[in-house]
């Protein structure tokens, strides 16, 4: 392919990370180099703001605020949940972006996000192609949740790991300081996959780690789970489980509604309102074991904590979005930015360019075999997979003694 | 006072912090140097320690664990809460304790705690004086709760504002990325005093703060609550509330208990357990907005987040043990080490011998002037006063992208 000049559109879409902002500054920096690109906008609202014309000229950002975004958690753009039809079925928004697409001359558009986020991708490239448009687009992966299909791993997955095995550390040496026994039961993000609920396991290498592991790739069951808890709590009066929050018992029905199951008739006053799957296991565990119980959510901290990000996931985020924008300009289109890695003799991690349609709404979740055969725990293989990925620590700035977080001008384009 | 020669027990006791075991470095590594000090033994879970005689003899540990000890979260030797009763009513306990001083030839008691723990350090010394056996008493103190008297502030404070500051910036940033309303509900430690959760107005300081700050220092009202919540939701679409778990209504009832209260008598399984106050809250506003809620606490992590401790604290906890080691040495007892700071040049703390007499048992809660009109916020007075205790990042060494804690040994001295 040949040179294609014209504007670029780079968007932030689904659940943020804490290094989401380090692929849109990789792809800001290295689009504000090539001179192919005219222009380089960032689209509030991912999708959406390409949809209302709500477009960041981040020419005019200062390159100190583009450099601290790399470690800035959440989504600065802006995000959105928003799933494109397919064009076949109505092509109204596929036709107002071709519309916004020729009026700012915009022929690069890198789309950041997960599984749905590069379906958008594909469905955009499809139907611009078959509209005669010349663009080129790139999906730029992210997700705590670590479940894009070929790619070694997600950008996003190595942060949270690294916060959700160090806070677990933590928690271990907080819940063993008394002589008294205590049941500990933490409750971790990813609905479908387990990945980041396995990492838990990593705090284990440094013999601080959970018990007990469950995992949304295998089947919960009450009884079980109840009695291998009552086990380790008699041998030791220490017991603490991780758990995904995504777990279900055999009939797929999610744990975390037992607990509101049980009060859907007595909800009258509209305001009784239950925790989340760790409270509801707590009720299930004190009724069994009559043990103190604490219940934690790693909850929203587990995406955003950047001031304990891994600077190997800063540096892949970052690498990830700078290379969509070189290949585009080197003329790739449809293609998502993921990563092939080698354990063999150190960690190394090289790009790969993965067809958005080998990608797209594809789920990937922790091999059988990485499971150990109890069900409730990881082997060396996933310790030695997730290990190399959080090393290194965020070189985030500081500013009385609290972090220093990019502050964007955000300039709309006029429309 | 003259030359006491024998040996010291160093005890921890009450609810952990991330720095507790900085005091305990102090006082370990200044009393292994004292030539007067014949033996430096810790108490297995404080006062408990002493009266089944579980002292481990910290001569044993290697210097390197002693000092990865003053980065190193909650109480390595094991805490308690235990307490004493009067002597004059029940002296079985101290008598106890006297034969273990006598047996060891301890004449150094440190005790490293909050509010009851130097009410416990104040008893035994008295007692002892009492007996006549010649011993000096320190009280080192501790707590995240930052409620001693006469004290400008405890060691564990500054690490745990710093912690829930950050993690509230974080939070912010993540509570932001959608276009749709949200109201984030966190949920902080802090039963009677607020201290803890007035800083999260730290993080106001970097404009991204909480909206509105509900302290134990103000009675509380659901209907004025949900009435300032809505307002702010309806102009911005976005609100965080900040608020104490020890909030209590103008009748002394715990808002904690509510929503409990409400499902009493449903709660026939046995094992339907409420969330905290964060849910609790989160079934009034969402009764009453209809917003999407997302309930935080911030629960054990704001007590044991190490890796994002104030070195600030870290060294005053340092100097606070090593201090009380120093003083003893020199002739002092019965007093705590607590700090006396002047704000008016940059930062200046020095350590002040507070006598136990006037420490014990007296909570110090928020200053009046120093809360908001409106009752829901801090004024500068307290930003002025806490962001110098947050400052200088931990130098916890990493291990594999992880923290390395310390190890102790724990060599038991014989019976």
């Amino acid at each position: 392919m040949g040179e294609l000049k014209g504007a670029c559109i780079f968007g932030q879409s689904g659940g943020p990370t804490s290094v989401i902002n380090a692929s849109a500054t990789g792809v800001f920096t290295q689009a504000l180099k090539e001179e192919n690109i005219t222009a380089v906008y960032g689209a509030a609202h991912g999708i959406k703001g390409v949809l209302e014309e709500m477009l960041y000229d981040m020419s005019k950002e200062d390159a100190k605020e583009l450099e601290l975004l790399k470690t800035t958690p959440s989504s600065a753009l802006g995000s959105v949940r928003y799933k494109l039809a397919d064009a076949a079925d109505d092509d109204t928004d596929y036709k107002r972006m071709l519309e916004v697409f020729k009026k700012h001359d915009v022929r690069y558009f890198f789309y950041n996000g997960g599984n749905d986020s590069m379906d958008t991708c594909n469905k955009i490239s499809k139907f611009m192609a078959k509209s005669g448009y010349e663009m080129r687009v790139m999906g730029v992966p992210k997700t705590i949740d670590n479940d894009l299909w070929a790619t070694d791993h997600c950008p996003g997955f190595a942060s949270a790991a690294k916060y959700i095995a160090t806070t677990t550390m933590e928690v271990y040496q907080d819940a063993r300081v008394y002589d008294t026994g205590t049941i500990t039961i933490i409750e971790i993000m990813g609905r479908n996959a387990g990945w980041l609920t396995a990492a838990a396991a990593l705090a284990s290498t440094k013999g601080a780690g959970p018990d007990l592991i469950y995992l949304p790739e295998r089947d919960f069951d009450m009884d079980d789970f109840l009695g291998k808890v009552q086990k380790i709590y008699d041998a030791t009066g220490k017991v603490i489980v991780a758990v995904s929050e995504g777990i279900q018992d055999k009939d797929g029905k999610y744990i975390s509604s037992y607990g509101s199951d049980m009060t859907s008739n007595t909800d009258s006053f509209g305001h009784v309102q239950l925790g989340g799957l760790a409270y509801t296991l707590s009720g299930f565990v004190k009724e069994k074991t009559g043990a103190k119980i604490r219940a934690i959510e790693f909850s929203l901290m587990q995406r955003c904590a950047a001031h304990v990000a891994s600077n190997t996931d800063i540096d892949e985020s970052f690498l990830s979005g700078q290379t969509a924008v070189k290949e585009a300009v080197g003329g790739k289109s449809d293609y998502m930015v993921g990563f092939k890695c080698d354990r063999t003799n150190g960690y190394k991690c090289e790009v790969a360019l993965i067809p958005l349609d080998d990608v797209a709404n594809k789920e990937k979740t922790i091999p059988d075999e990485w499971i150990t055969a109890d069900g409730v725990g990881v082997t060396q293989d996933f310790i030695d997979y997730a290990l190399p990925l959080i090393q290194g620590e965020t070189p985030l700035p500081k500013e009385d003694g609290l972090p220093r977080f990019a502050k964007l001008k955000k300039v709309l384009v006029s429309k």
